[in-house]
């Protein structure tokens, strides 16, 4: 299991770097110092194996970081601020990952390889998902205005998120965080429910 | 002019279809049917096509459809409303241009090519600048509220441009505009200038 999990994020690590389709098997071998044969008992393609990637790696990674940190939580919008600025500083101590894996390699693929992008897009659905959830219990809860259109919020939290990555890349991310975050601040005072005056 | 054009036109395509390092000169030559000699008797090398590219195409589409519109005019924030809106419609009918070409190329290139990523970045900066004198010549007018911090309010706005774009490759590109804007408007309550009560 060990090994599995060093196969899998070296691959991680190359394909982002170099892009799935300029990473040949030859090029990820070498990294491992792994001999074809131990690499073809595991996986029968660089499809395969890249697919094992998005499911173990990719999803585990938006799970844990951006979706499990308000699945069932009071008080989504502050938990949904808490979590994305964790999220952005994690990233900021991560150059590999300044642009976001996720969207990345949605941009790599779009348009070429449609059954990798349902396995990427499966992934922005089940984030999508958990977080017209926790906006829809939090109106329940008296946290969410009612009147707000919970899957609206959540493509455009999704879509502000993806592009504050992208944004990164460009550096000065300490400063792009502090922007971003407080943008969003202001943007949860419309959504959050307010008292009665 | 006119080949230059067509050169350039096609490059941008190839490129942003195959991206910049799966494509080589000859793939490009192939396309346009132009010779070696043609070729390099206007460039140099890929890379200083690939710049021309970036100068001449990307940087006028960006400054045509997202600078220009809400240059210089009353009443900035329904006139990014509207510009956003337009934008994202023309994306719509516009398979190539889902995912946002600058983005995709800034992806692409980081860490890879730091003379280039310079020049697109650059287009970023006077994108963010010109949303910024906007916004602040909004609250001189009395559009924008005076305590809103421009340069925060232009970041989130080329964030989350640029993340809808990316999820726009998914498939239901209207109803993921229609949402994107809907949300825009709301943010955009909080920003606008209101009168005393």
């Amino acid at each position: 299991m060990a090994t599995m999990q060093r196969i899998q994020t070296t691959g991680l690590e190359v394909f982002y770097q170099k892009g799935y389709f300029n990473t040949s098997i030859d090029d990820i071998l070498k990294e491992l110092s792994l001999s074809k044969g131990a690499f073809y008992y595991h996986f029968q393609s660089k499809e395969e194996y890249f697919i094992s990637i998005v499911q173990n790696l990719l999803f585990r990674k938006v799970y844990s970081s951006l979706i499990e940190p308000i699945e069932g939580q009071e008080d989504p919008l502050n938990k949904i601020v808490a979590c994305f600025d964790d999220a952005l500083e994690t990233a900021e101590h991560n150059f590999l990952d300044y642009g976001f894996v996720l969207s990345n390699f949605i941009t790599e693929f779009n348009g070429k390889n449609p059954d990798i992008m349902n396995y990427l897009q499966d992934i922005l659905k089940v984030w999508e998902v958990n977080l017209v959830t926790a906006l829809q219990k939090g109106k329940t809860d008296g946290y969410v205005d009612r009147h707000v259109d919970s899957e609206a919020v959540a493509t455009y939290l999704i879509s502000s998120y993806i592009g504050i990555r992208t944004l990164m890349v460009e550096g000065n991310s300490k400063m792009l965080r502090y922007k971003y975050i407080q943008q969003l601040r202001q943007y949860f005072k419309l959504i959050e429910h307010k008292e009665p005056a």
